[in-house]
């Protein structure tokens, strides 16, 4: 059992806080012989990082990751860097940790944050930024999906930010090149140029809103996630709700299955090319009875909008005083953005876990 | 890691098959010292008791629990039977196994159903009324439910059926007491009588229906849940996703958030009676930052119609030859109906198991 | 986590007290279509089964086991049944619970017995034949070891009593034949014909002894364990002191070792037909650096004499009054002997974990 | 399941190499409000270090713990540096990775030494200095011992060197001063004059010994530890076992306790002071059934000689040829006194792991 450790055979166990000395993770089961470089990784954190746009927080951190451990070159490598079975150590140092004044959250509780919570549970907390309920966390996860990847080269994973406050994308507009071309991992032109101008709205405001990312990835061979407790849907539905702000998550149709009679859910099946059955449909988001059916696995998520918004809230203070509040500081006004990353990456990492907890159980034959 | 085990310091592992000798589960690690008998376990698993109107399977199941082990009784106890700290194994025998012709689903995929991804992952397949897969497994949840919420005795915990396919509850009527007077568990009279209707056209029609389940735990104390892999949120999520036909779980406002402005959905406080903040909304559902806050916790899941339906749906069997297939047996037209007292047993045996890994790691100021 | 629960892929949880209604376990993780049936079990829970010889407890069980989940059979397995992959759930029901009055152990604590340190954690304790701290319980790990041989097929393990009390036998006259031949498991027939000497001796003054006991596994590829903390050694000494009354465990030379230098303790190696080293020696017990090494896997444990005796003990009651105690009723004089399959068990589960956990990280080229 | 990683409540996962860029571990799970600064775990470290007597490997490590994440320190808490309850990561960066010619150990296998098993496990080996095998690892684990201590405050917990080679100790001159006061952490000051004259002719001749170690916590409270698989013993025999060259491991007694009858071995009881049972003796070694007594912890293990010597062995290389291999580089001829303070933090670990877990199951009552 572990607080801040998901996975089994692909473990991923991360530490620190915002404003301490460095965040990072261990990867601990990473099969041995995987090329991998720190500039992999750094490129993943490159599309999480802040202050890339006037949409997410001014704080400028260079999120710079070093391997400590797990890897190793000589020339019988060739020179390539290769993964070699024992943990790999990730460590991303804390720069802009901007000196201010931190005496109103140190003794206040922001509404719709963690304040209050990690007090009531340890009686301290380091409020610097958030500590470690700050979503600086979850640059760590980015680095991990890095190695994620790796262990499961067919399978290609991505996400796009499918709805922003009120606004949503038009499916049939999808298109997956245009999520590269605009600051907010849209897959719509469209739907982005409303993104633009609602969250400029919002943020001249001071406020800020929620949003809906959906994740999709293609290639997973059937056979992934385990009867009961190690269902794929489940570990996809903890990883993504594990996300900061993370509200609600759904495979497939998700809760829009409730309204939908037998005959229009189940997805019908023909022979296809390979031996496997071909799905007609794919309602069910590529995973049946808690395990991968070879059709792309769809997992939705929605956030919440970000807590610190400069609208005065009523609140209370460590003693118990009734006090209103405003949350100044750098803070992105849709989490939504910058969580489109992250939930590749924790795609990438369960995938990772089932694959080698599936050959574990079965052997090559996946 | 264990593929039928959840819960880590109260642990729940399972184990049958729908139509094999028996089954059950064991629960390790629950305190010593509580009172419990057979018969407590059975009223709970009674409600989730298959055949009780005509809106569930026929099957017809006593599901007689025999406690195995982990309690004990004597003059010292008061005659009184007493968990002892040592493993509670659990156990349903399986009478009503009809002897049948599996000719059919044994060599074909039913759409929708887990056939084709247990024999994609296996190479073989216990298909007797689906086997590991059915729904049967989650009366050995109910079970483990029972004693849950014998270890954490201050929390009520109650689930409702607040959407069947298209007709949702009016909240503004929401009732408790309702929730026993009527077949689907639902907490609105008037909507119960639609359920009633239109559950009777879709059973007359061999169709089947997708619902939205709703839990709600009052009385959690704030504390409970861990960041960042043990978030209380995490681990419900993955709970509910776990249980039969769930495609999407939400906490609190879940996918509504995404909408919301930071002013609308953060939780006001006020200084409350007791020493605690007192919450003004409950946006959250009762948890920030995985952590409790002392706020009822209130998750929603959405289940998706039964894929075993009379209407014919095109599928391939085991030798990749095209069919259509139509699934006669016993079934339950909207299995939502049983996955209420299946959500309130999983909220039970995750707030126990969070209560006492709180418990571990800062002692009994809970 | 779990009390009750050992390995990671290859998972057994064991359930039951010695005299409650049953006991047994559930084995999560065993690989799909492998024969296994009830007979099989059997015979192996047969070697260990009480009342054998006037040697063990008189108690007379007839530890008949039932499978009651994760086995199939039908045409298309030629009639054979075959694990599916699910939870494989096995019972034993107690039968021969001597109705008799336990109010002296009740009340009081046996020296050398776990009956006080139960009390001090738990508050209440089933005190009938020593309930969950009985040794009963192996009966369920020798059933989870039949399992797991069938997991790792291509090795061999077999264990014997190498020293009873003062008796050790002559390692010239090891013969695994003879093992079968007496009723301690030896392979030594003068030093068997020494034990029974002995331990009639002991027995008919209600005494009771210590023993060793070597477990040998042969066939064990190279490449199973894993630093640091899943070393394969320290696996097989938490298996192995978990055993009731084991008070050391030792791998190869063991404590011998302590008093060699590196030149005679190093296994030097030449080059082996099958592309693999040949090593010269096997002080290592077949373990390096906490990976085997395809060597014989040696591991030794030392178990103390049982506690139960008829000399009077000084001891305490539960109101902490002083008394004199005899413990009389059905007891092992050595429980070593009935240790000889249980530690056949554990090695051949530790291994079949070991085994799936490698398959898992590196895949099948073990 | 981790490869890496031990403990459930108070968890602790280890990373690096011997000439990687840093070591270290993450310590999950730890309460909130302990007070911990780098001096202290440095102080420990420093124990541990090596190059300190001639007696000792001569690398030089300055071994500078820096503590990443998981404290706090502000006004509130009077400047004290606090844990949280977050997961504190402790780093050590090699600085002595002496650049030399691996040429030889690159291509070739040591006997008695994980180079080959290694190789056979991953295929792939980080060579220098060992790699992840070597023992530089456990300055992470006196590390998180310098943690876990803090989670048992009343516990003492201290190590010594019993036996080097052929010289045991004299238990009747046992003084726990004599520990500090002699380059071996040996308690009888005659027998660590022997250790110097004898390990002085082992280091010229570079040879290496073996040794047994002997670990004692005293002010353990009765009732930590767990029946059937979470004994206190069973923890502690993997604990030591997973100490690099441990070949065995010992409680109370241990393998003396094989030869004794059951009136010899029975620690008898009489009425304490306190309203607990007093042992009158403690064969035991403080653990009856897997659970605390209250009696002192008596672990001893056994450590093998380095295979790193001076004397040409014959082994084989990658390529399976035959050649003779001679050890240089800086090496411990004892290994066996530097893991005496690794002993003690692995005894830490253990027994704060269990100190919540029993908190968690029982509560405060402990």
């Amino acid at each position: 059992m572990s607080h801040n450790s998901f996975g089994h055979l692909f473990r991923v166990t991360t530490f620190g806080e915002s404003h301490g000395v460095a965040l990072g993770c261990v990867v601990d089961g990473c099969p041995p012989g995987l090329p991998l470089e720190a500039d992999e990784i750094q490129a993943e954190l490159d599309r999480r990082k802040p202050g890339q746009s006037r949409f997410t927080t001014q704080r400028r951190e260079p999120d710079q990751v070093k391997i400590l451990s797990g890897v190793f070159s000589d020339d019988r490598t060739g020179g390539r860097q290769l993964t070699t079975g024992t943990p790999i150590a990730l460590m991303i140092e804390n720069t802009d940790q901007r000196s201010k004044d931190y005496s109103e959250i140190r003794d206040s509780y922001r509404p719709g944050h963690a304040d209050y919570t990690y007090d009531a549970k340890y009686g301290i907390r380091d409020y610097r930024g958030g500590g470690r309920s700050s979503a600086r966390e979850t640059a760590a996860r980015v680095a991990a999906g890095a190695v994620a990847r790796k262990v499961i080269p067919g399978i290609t994973i991505r996400a796009a930010l499918v709805q922003m406050g009120p606004h949503a994308i038009d499916r049939a507009r999808w298109d997956w090149d245009e999520v590269g071309r605009n600051p907010f991992f849209c897959p719509d032109a469209d739907a982005a140029r409303q993104y633009e101008t609602y969250l400029d709205e919002i943020r001249k405001n001071g406020s800020s809103v929620g949003a809906v990312i959906e994740v999709v990835a293609e290639g997973v061979p059937p056979g992934l996630g385990a009867p009961i407790y190690g269902k794929l849907d489940a570990d996809l539905a903890a990883a993504m709700m594990s996300i900061n702000a993370v509200k609600g998550v759904e495979i497939g149709d998700g809760f829009a299955a409730a309204a939908l009679r037998g005959e229009d859910n189940a997805d019908e099946m023909r022979s296809g090319n390979d031996g496997r059955p071909r799905f007609l449909g794919n309602h069910a988001g590529g995973i049946l009875g808690g395990i991968s059916s070879g059709e792309p696995v769809v997992v939705r998520f929605a956030v919440k909008p970000t807590s610190s918004i400069l609208t005065p809230r009523r609140s209370v203070n460590r003693d118990g005083q009734e006090i209103d509040l405003i949350t100044k500081g750098r803070h992105d006004p849709c989490v939504g953005i910058r969580a489109v990353p992250v939930a590749e990456a924790m795609m990438a990492c369960v995938l990772a876990d089932h694959f080698l907890r599936h050959r574990g159980q079965v052997g090559d034959r996946t």
